[in-house]
This record gives C-alpha cells, structure tokens and sequence, in this order.
C-alpha cells in the first residue's frame, strides 16, 4: 500500500518568507510550488525546486490567480481564455527551474480561490487542462475528486490524481464541512493521522455525522502554514508508515 | 547575401497596446517578444508567438527588469544571482507560449536598461548567459558587438549575433553617438535605409565624422514604437531587397 | 439648466496611454481620475489633475480594483474591510495631486467591475462610502441611481450624484440595457445626443422600446477610450449647449 | 534630555508579516511606516497606523522604491521628476490613514535603497523635499547628518532631523563602518547601549577606532527585522531612561 502527501512549498515572496519549507520536504512526497502570481519570486522557485530534487520530491505547478496581496486567496473573475494563458505562464516558468534542478514539473495544483472555482466550473477547469497539453512536459492534474478539475482532466486524457485532507472533516455527501461549522478542522494529530491511516488502506473516510463512506483519493493535503503544522505532518507521516503504508509520490 | 531584420514585439501589457506588430511582422525576421516583466501579459505572448508563427518570424525572449511603469528603461541594481534567476524564469515563460504555437524559442536578447547594464557588466552578462545554458531550449544571445555579453555568450560557449542600427550612427570608436549628441538619429529612411546596406552587405558602416569602420552584424535592429517606425522599417527593407540581400533569421 | 459631464482620464500607466485626454478635457466637467491600482501611476496622477486644474474640470478619484492587467474590468472577490482600505488609500493617494495642483478631489466613482460589484452589494457600497468619511475631503459619491451605492451614500450622509449615459439604452426597468443585447448602444451621436439633451432637460428617457421613463440623473458620463470617443463626446457637448443646458460640475 | 527612538514598521505584505510591530511600539517613540511600494498594503498601513496611535508613536512615511521583490534595498535608477510624484503619492496614501486614526504623518523618512541614492544625490534629495513642501501635512525629514537630504531640507525650508545609529560603529570621519569591515555591527546590547547614551546625552560618538567625535543627532534608528531585535531596542530603551534620558518623538 501506498499513498502520495502533497504540500504548498516556496510561498515566499523576496524578503518575505512562509511555511517551514526545510521542514516539510523530509515528510511530503510532492511538493506544489508557487510560481510567482500569488506567491513565490524566481529566486525562491528555484531553491524550492533543487530542495525537492535533493529530498526526492516530486515538483508541482502550484498555480494561482495573479493576485500577490491576496495570496490567491480571492476569486478574480478571469475568462477561461485568460485562465488558459496564465497556467500556460506560470507551469512553464516552473519547469525552467525544475529543469535547471535535473527534474521536471510533473503535476499542476491550483492554489487557493483557483483550486475552488476551478473546481466548480468547467470552463475554468477545461482552460487549465488545455494548458497543460500544450505543455512540453507530460503533466497530472492535482485535485478535489468528483469535480469539475476530474471531469476535465479525464475529458483531455490527462491524469487525474484525487486529493484528500487528513486535518478536514467530510460530510456525509463527500465534501469537506466547511469551516464555519464545528467540526470542521481535526486539530489533533491523533484525529488526523486516524482519517490520513483510513484514506490510504481502504479509500474511506468517517463523516463528521459518523458514516463510513468511500474517499478513494491517491493523495494527502497536508498544511503547511498553520502554527503547528510540522507536528500535524510528522505525526501523519509517522502513523502511515506505522500502518505499512509506504508515503511516495504518484507521478 | 543576408541579413536578420529584429524588432521589439508583444509590448503591450492588458489592454495597453504598444507599436504596430502587425506591420512590423510583415518586415522583420526576428521577434524580440516581452516576457511579462517589463511589458507583455500572458495573452499578449500568446499571440504574439502566433502571429510569429504565420509569419515564419523567429521568436526570441526579450528579457527585461521587473519594472512595468519604467518599462524597463531604468537600471536596477539586481544582483546576478536575481538576474540568472528572473532570466531563467522569463526565457521559460515564454518558451511555454512559443511551443504552443508549434515553434521554439530560438534566442535571448537583452531588453532597455539591462541591455546596456548587461553590455558593461561582466557579471550581470555572465548571469544572462548562465540561466540561457539551463534552458532546455538551444539559444543564440542577440546584442551589441564587443560588449560584455559577447565575452559570455562566447564563454559559456553560446552563439552570439552581434546586431547593429540602421538608423542610429557610429562614433568612429565603433559605439553609438550618445542621444544627446546631434546626428544620433539617422531620421530619414534614405540615410538609414543606406547605413542598412553598407551594414549587410560589405559589414562596414560610416561614422558620424564620414570614416568608415568594420561594424561585422549579423542583425539589425528596427524600431517599432516611434512615429513612423513601420515607413522607416518598410524602407529598409525594401532597400536590402533592392540591394539583393535577403532579409531572413540568423536563427 | 445645467447638467455634468463626467469621463475616465488619467487612464495611461507607465509609457502606456489610453484615452485622448487633453481633447476630453476641453468637453467634460468632471475627470474621474484613475489612481493607481487599475491604472494610473503618480506621474500621470500628476499631469491629469494639473490639467483638470487648467480646464477647470472637477477631480474625482476613479477608485478600482487592485488589477492592471485586467484594467479593473474583472471582479474580485474583496472583502469588504480590504475595500474600505484600498479606497482610502487610493483617494487620499490622489488627493495629494489634486492639492499640488491647487484643487481637491471633490467626489468619488468605482470604476469598472468595482462601479458594478458595489452598486449590487450593500456591504461593498458601505465600505466605498464608509471610507470616503475617514477622508479629511468633503467627497460626494457618483454612481448609478437606485443602487447599493445610493443607498449607502444616504446612510452615511454623504452627497450621492446619479449618472446616466448618453449612448446607452435603458430598459422599461431603468436599467442599463444589457451589452449582449441589440439597441444597447447609441453608437451615432445624434442618438446619444438626443437622449442626453432628455437627461439633462427633462430627466427622462426614452427606452430601447419606446417609453419614457422618468431617469433624474446630475451627470451623463462619456467614454473616452473608444474610436470616435472624442467625436461623440464633442456632439453631445454642442447638443446640450444649443439646448441651452449649461454643462458645469456637480461639485 | 530627550532623544527619539525610530523604527520601521508595517512591513508586511498581505499574509506576509515582518518584525515584531507590536513589541517595538511599546519601545519606539517615532515609526516610520511603510507605504506600499516597498511594503506595506492599505490594510497593514491602517492596522499600523491605528497601533502607533494607540501607543502614542509619531507616524512618519517611509517611502522607498517601488520593488516588493526587492523591498527597495535595490536602487532604481530612478528621475527626480518621477521620485517627486512616487513620494508625493506615498505620504499621501500614508495621509489618509494616519488622518483616519485621529493623527497625522509629522515626517519623511526614505528606505532602503532611496534612503542612501537620495543622500548622496542632490538632486534625489531634492525631489523627495520638494514633493514634502506640496503636502498639506507639516512634515520634517528624517535622514542622516550631513546628507544631501539635509541640505536638500534646509533649502526648502524643511525641518531636518539628523539620525544616529546605537548599533554600527562609525568612521573618524562620521560615516557609518561599511558593513563588510570587522567591527562595522555593534552586536552586543551593552556597546550599543553606551552609544545610544553618548548620543543622545552628549551629541558624540567613539568611533570604531577610539576617538571621539560629534555626533549631534535628534534620533537613534533601532532596527526591528534582525533575530534579537526587540531585546536589542528594549535594552538602549532602558538604558535611555536609566541615564536620565527621556524617549520622544521630535515631532
């Protein structure tokens, strides 16, 4: 058994530094890394690359909207022409430095108010899909099961791995509680590694309500900018491996 | 007989438009196209890669300091580091655009102020040079004879195009009159049009004080962005042709 | 009688223009100023108020969202505290110019998708208007009738100035006629001249069906970034003086 | 005797966060804010400004280069006609938010890069004080002895305030040690606090070589983004107190 952990790395603009990056690349097997619209500057992609080449860590577009104050936090309400322009952009500005690392970009991840409209429309999600087959580099597609980004990705014959949250609880309808509702967040280690352990061995995940459902995801989001969020992903690392669970990268 | 013809293209940055492409593709042989720092936004390099396409114009990377309100025509005190780095990234942004378009980036040139900063700059030249070696694309680095970035291109082993001015003239030292100085400007088609010839076809040029030097180029460059530019650029053109020079990419 | 003219100037950023200003300037009554964040830098801040200050024309700060390369025309999903800053900022920004030259901003109007969002949405309208009282400028608010923004403006007491356009169609419902839909623009001027001579004298329009509709707007906002701009601008002006309706600002 | 104690602060950008803001207000008699071109958004300058006042800090402009990549510690080769319109846009940005917090901007003081271009510029300095003279705000300038900032301000007519600093050494000739000579970095809070006290109690310093020599400055910069910094400040600051020296602000 198997099981990819992915995680937001390189979120750092000039002077300004996030995240425990050093940190995290000993633990996540795929590192999703900003490309310069919402976070990340040249210089920081590419210490970010030859930092996942030296830990064995699969590199991924961590592309976002062109939105740095925001952080790509924000929807911006960009056509899918645009859409299509701006992944083209930021995936083949990454794979210069995944190059110059000896590597290659080998999955794109939205980032943020991205990874959710993009989820939810398909002519967003088809503007990023057709990015990436004109890429130069053969590319999976990082995201929400069940969503528009699969639809997509499927529809273009590009990879699809299925991403889920150790730290998030799920409704009995397969989404993730939102966080305004208790419940929402598994703050303990414990919790989170228990979900992180049922996701991997049986593709399940226990709702928020107590139901045992199907959650077949390839893949683990862990945190990275959260106080705490080494220990959270240590612990997950560690439980996995207790549980036979071999952590590497899909691609 | 030949000669490459290059121009600054895809200058425009959302729905600011510079220069007139369109024309200027129909003349020149080589597309310096803006990577998105100084000028040039995502849609606009991908358009501007098509239209080089259709016109069987080669694309080149025309790399310049992030600077959109001096539209890179204001030296930045960047490091090399940076430099290599902010290189590798706008080479690699563009190189996404132009593989789309079913070509390739074939060269790099230098744009406004780190075009000359890079010419005097053993350093910042050798920090261009190095991030063109990481590009999984072969590139020939396009700029001024005897300069810095000649000394590196040849260096690292990288083909130089040495490129000259059809409508700017030479001290008898081989540099350009200062633009302060009268006679800079070569401002009649006639006058520029002849410098072209002498520059294509016998590899010499007049100077300002009526000497003529060697001044070996194997591109010259049109402007694009002045009044007048695409009648100037036309001129020359068709004066090449009428000479028997054919106009046509070093690339 | 007497009505505005309101139009977008100061629209250029860096080398790039947009808009004949200086030929707008000689029509209109009230220049909404761009300020920086959708277009505009402090250079162009500069030179646009002090030539609003030569014509005699009213500075307003055209307060946008955070976006040059989408020109402000695209949403973004702002809170509404990040909204309160971003217009403080920007307003006070461009009260600095129109001081230096000898004036004040006098109002304020959301540009593009901003005017859009905040006209629907109470909370958006209320940060507009909420920032405009920190200001140490006595400000009115020029927006659409019977929007967010009106309502806001009057909750908070400050002036709220109606605008309607010359040469666009209104529904039986008061609205602007949607853009998709035939008759939505009066592309000949003596349509738009016609229906702005109904604005100013009358307070009505005559719908894209045929009604007169009762629309009692203080100003008639022109383009400036369209071909034939100036022309429409210019026939409109003419129109409305040889009705005998005086065209002077609001504030 | 009194002595003011300045600070950078609001150097964050969006979820970016620099220095420790909030221990350094409760030491500092004078803050020097940023603006938004180096750092600094519209919401960290209004959080910024509102703590300054709640602790009774002046609130000064710290204006620098527009580079957040760089954090203006790059110089820009910049125009003097373009340096006076960037910071008159900056203080007035700044403006609208001290205005807001019941305050107001009492100084200038450049960052980074611009702080050293413009004392060694006459004609730097002189764009910066002459875009002061056009606020409507009385401001002085905060800038080091002897500077073309200085005689810049006494042309004008601007209040200068010379600055000192209690952590680098100084030449026999009144210049700061080069930070690349041994010795340039005072890193123990005892040294650092001795000369804070020389400072401010008897307008000298010792230099790095044993002599000294006057020194009359009205404000010691303290440094807030180094590891050890708020234990640093609060050590001068005490060691201010306990020498009978009162900490506040000039303005």
């Amino acid at each position: 058994m198997n099981i990819d952990l992915n995680c937001d790395l390189g979120e750092g603009f000039g002077d300004w530094r996030m995240g425990e990056d050093t940190a995290l690349l000993d633990i996540v097997s795929s590192a999703n890394i900003a490309c310069g619209f919402h976070a990340g500057d040249p210089a920081t992609m590419r210490r970010t690359c030859e930092m996942a080449v030296e830990h064995s860590v699969s590199i991924g577009a961590h592309i976002g909207f062109r939105d740095l104050v925001g952080f790509g936090r924000r929807n911006i309400d960009i056509t899918p022409g645009d859409l299509k322009d701006e992944t083209l952009y930021q995936i083949s500005a990454l794979a210069g430095f995944a190059h110059a690392a000896g590597s290659a970009v080998t999955y794109v991840k939205p980032h943020g108010a991205l990874y959710h409209s993009a989820s939810q429309s398909a002519e967003l999600a088809d503007a990023i899909v057709s990015a990436m087959t004109e890429s130069s580099n053969s590319l999976a597609l990082l995201g929400p099961p069940l969503s528009h980004l699969q639809k997509a990705a499927e529809l273009h014959g590009i990879e699809f791995v299925s991403e889920g949250f150790a730290d998030r609880s799920y409704t009995r309808f397969g989404k993730l509680t939102p966080r305004t509702e208790p419940g929402a967040v598994l703050a303990d280690p414990e919790s989170a590694t228990a979900q992180a352990i049922d996701l991997a061995s049986t593709g399940t995940v226990i709702t928020a309500d107590g139901i045992t459902i199907s959650m077949p995801v390839k893949s683990i989001c862990v945190h990275g900018d959260s106080p705490g969020a080494v220990t959270m992903a240590k612990s997950i690392k560690a439980g996995l491996i207790n549980a036979r669970i071999r952590v590497e990268a899909f691609a």
